[in-house]
């Protein structure tokens, strides 16, 4: 047998791998199920399938032999679910997962419907089936399968899974400090993050904060006809287009005061550790336009890793509809978000914008700013951790490849608050690639990486056991 | 009998005043039936009742006892009604109307539905009531009256009706010309228009011309998430808001390259005969905000009438639903409509911006822009025709007040054409108001107004026979 140039217990990776397989069609039915359920948080239409979608994983994590309850918050509950039969002497990994997903729109540019699962080329087709259920899923098999072959896992495992990732974790930040006790670990596996790229074992070393707000402008009473009103009434379209416009100057720096200020730089070890290199005409194919947002001044991978931004994720106000109508709408929209990076506030950049928007609006207009709760710090990882350095060891057995380092331009806001009250240490992983289309039309995950991410799971339990 | 202060036929009045009066409830059942049809032009799903709309109003005009022809046309049909029975010793008065509505979005802002016409503080609600069926309709019973009362009508009449007004008057501007025998008069009334203010006779001397276009900016081939692709991609809202904030100044001037270059001033006569005069103060209340749109070293009025405009109608990209959606759109889109004053060429203007978006577009960002073909050139009529005179005198005798002149910042984009082709002079009126809510939820027009309008018309039929 040819020696695999990374350490590996090639007869524990094997003996998994020949589990996965053989269960192969089993447990793709239940991923289905899993992707089938409408876990739509933001929609309130769709409260009854989160709830469904909730009771069906407690089921689940109960059949792999956990003790599982359902945190009551003030939104959708909490699942954890624990595993504690390794003892005291054998370190905690606590896993964090969401079971809600995006909404859907625009539906019309799915090729196959979003809750209706199906595999092409060897990706599976719906909504959440990267973005988190698919990350989620791997986790339950690693578990099954460590449960399947040993009959129990060899260190002390701990699952959160929410319901509100998506609309930004307020029922479990409700609810962190009073289940401190609960979800004490040594290592929190933040499990939401990707690959740098296919093939690429990965872990990332840092994630962005963020805040979201919605602005309404309001004009007149009600809506008015453009001939008469043309020229007299401020149009709220156009006062919202210049303070939207007025955020970044031409080289694509945030122009808002005091926006930048508490911004510091990377670190030296930081630099070193962190290839900031990007094929431009990749990413051209595979998004189909080229990377020409953000800061000027400054790389591809600085814009998207470790700078903050600010993005208009939404703009409507007015006749959108087919043909013309000449009307002055009474209201404007935006739905902004900035993505943050270490150091800065997320409620310190709400209240900079919400003074923005308040006092650049020209006379006539009104603004109304709306922070919306999910909002979160910005995250940075060491690589010298006990858990980072076994999560990495269980990417290289299971790639075959040296792990890369990277940081991630998005957010998870509920991550910095958890680890702080696990009190161990944080690892952001996951097996995603930027061509997933999470949060967009015919989202997919791989086949494939299903797979590896079953065994990299299994693996590096199996490997935190070892080093302690 | 007190003394009239202005010229009037009493007895002519009064006998017309009481046929109203006693044909109330049946032409308000008629009114009704009319406002009901969705006569919406620029949704196709409305089609069926657009046609219906017609052809319950051709066998109205028929009633009356019009010969009425339905001219076919790329679109709607235009309603073709003729009375000559006065002779050719007679003039013949051609009256423009249109019978389909604008869309009726936002719907929940409705206090009654659009399409069930109801009557609150003397004001009939429904879409429609006075752009362009209210208007109409008085018309009609003028025609009633006279011709019930007389058993003729003093001088011969033509109608047109069309039904695409709303979406820029297409179809009869293709048939204008092969229609030049059949619409040539010696007086085009255009009757969709306001008074000055609520009990003011009035005629208006001037309305501005119409361009209307959508632009598309297109960035990736799919949505993508703003925390993977913020600070990289370049968002299409962002270019959207940057180029549409760009049109104009601070100081509301349209900074577009050529944009003002074929305006011409008004000359002396044109500034003595208006006024331009405006009450602030009762505008804020009207409309609830206040005038502070346009181009800030012209006087309100100036703007509203005589100094074209740019307006954002619509403005939509991304996310527009319930909570939150980190989202980079793939497509931002605007729906955008300058109304332009005499000497300007719609298509040069059509051209200047479509150069502007093309050319202004940030790199990574693909522009498509769609001229509309509902298009005009702005009209101006003088005081000194018989025409003017006739209805000046209709009207004051109906109000016994001076008439008003005044200008219109509004479109009639058939209308410039229209009046070329009949050959006579052209009169603009009407008896909206600014606080109508045309294009708007909640439009209203006076049951008042109804009858006198009936009246003016009627009255203005009678003076043209004497006049000439």
């Amino acid at each position: 047998m040819e020696k695999t140039p990374y350490p590996s217990n090639m007869s524990e990776k094997s003996t998994l791998a020949s589990w996965i397989d053989q269960h192969e069609s089993e447990w793709l039915d239940d991923f289905f199920t899993f992707l089938r359920f409408q876990s739509i948080s933001s929609e309130s239409s769709f409260h009854t399938e989160v709830l469904q979608c909730h009771d069906w994983l407690v089921k689940y994590l109960e059949k792999i032999g956990c003790t599982v309850e359902s945190w009551p918050t003030t939104g959708y509950p909490v699942i954890f679910a624990s595993h504690l039969k390794a003892g005291p002497k054998k370190p905690t990994l606590l896993i964090y997962h969401h079971y809600d997903v995006q909404p859907v729109d625009p539906l019309e540019q799915w090729v196959t419907p979003p809750f209706q699962p199906s595999i092409r080329n060897g990706e599976i087709f719906a909504r959440g089936a990267q973005d988190n259920k698919g990350q989620c899923f791997y986790v339950l098999q690693a578990l099954r399968a460590l449960q399947d072959i040993y009959g129990s896992f060899p260190i002390n495992i701990k699952l959160c899974i929410e319901g509100e990732e998506e609309i930004g974790s307020a029922g479990l930040s409700k609810i962190l400090l009073q289940k401190k006790e609960d979800l004490a670990a040594d290592c929190v596996a933040i499990i939401d993050l990707g690959l740098r790229k296919a093939g690429t074992p990965s872990l990332t070393l840092g994630i962005r904060g963020i805040i979201t707000l919605d602005v309404e402008l309001t004009g007149s009473s009600f809506d008015l006809h453009s001939g008469a009103h043309g020229g007299i009434a401020y149009n709220p379209n156009h006062a919202l287009v210049e303070l939207l416009a007025k955020m970044r100057n031409e080289q694509g720096k945030i122009t808002i005061p005091g926006f930048y200020d508490d911004v510091i730089p990377l670190t030296i070890e930081e630099k070193t550790t962190i290839s900031f290199a990007f094929d431009k005409e990749e990413y051209r194919q595979q998004i189909g336009a080229s990377p020409t947002g953000g800061e000027q001044d400054y790389s591809i991978l600085e814009r998207a890793w470790i700078r903050p931004t600010i993005e208009i994720n939404g703009v409507y106000g007015g006749y959108s509809g087919e043909g013309f109508k000449t009307v002055i709408p009474a209201k404007a929209h935006a739905k902004i978000s900035c993505r943050l990076v270490p150091n800065q506030n997320p409620d310190i950049i709400g209240q900079i914008l919400t003074n923005y928007f308040k006092k650049q609006a020209p006379p006539g207009i009104d603004v109304a700013v709306k922070l919306h709760p999910g909002k979160g710090k910005a995250i940075r990882v060491g690589t010298h951790t006990s858990c980072t350095k076994a999560f990495a060891r269980a990417f290289e057995e299971v790639f075959q490849k040296p792990c890369e380092y990277m940081y991630e331009g998005s957010s998870i806001p509920i991550a910095a608050k958890l680890g702080e009250i696990a009190g161990g240490e944080t690892i952001l992983l996951g097996l995603g690639l930027i061509t997933d289309q999470v949060h967009a039309p015919n989202e997919h995950f791989g086949l494939d990486r299903l797979k590896q991410g079953t065994l990299v799971i299994a693996r590096a339990i199996q490997i935190l056991s070892e080093n302690r």
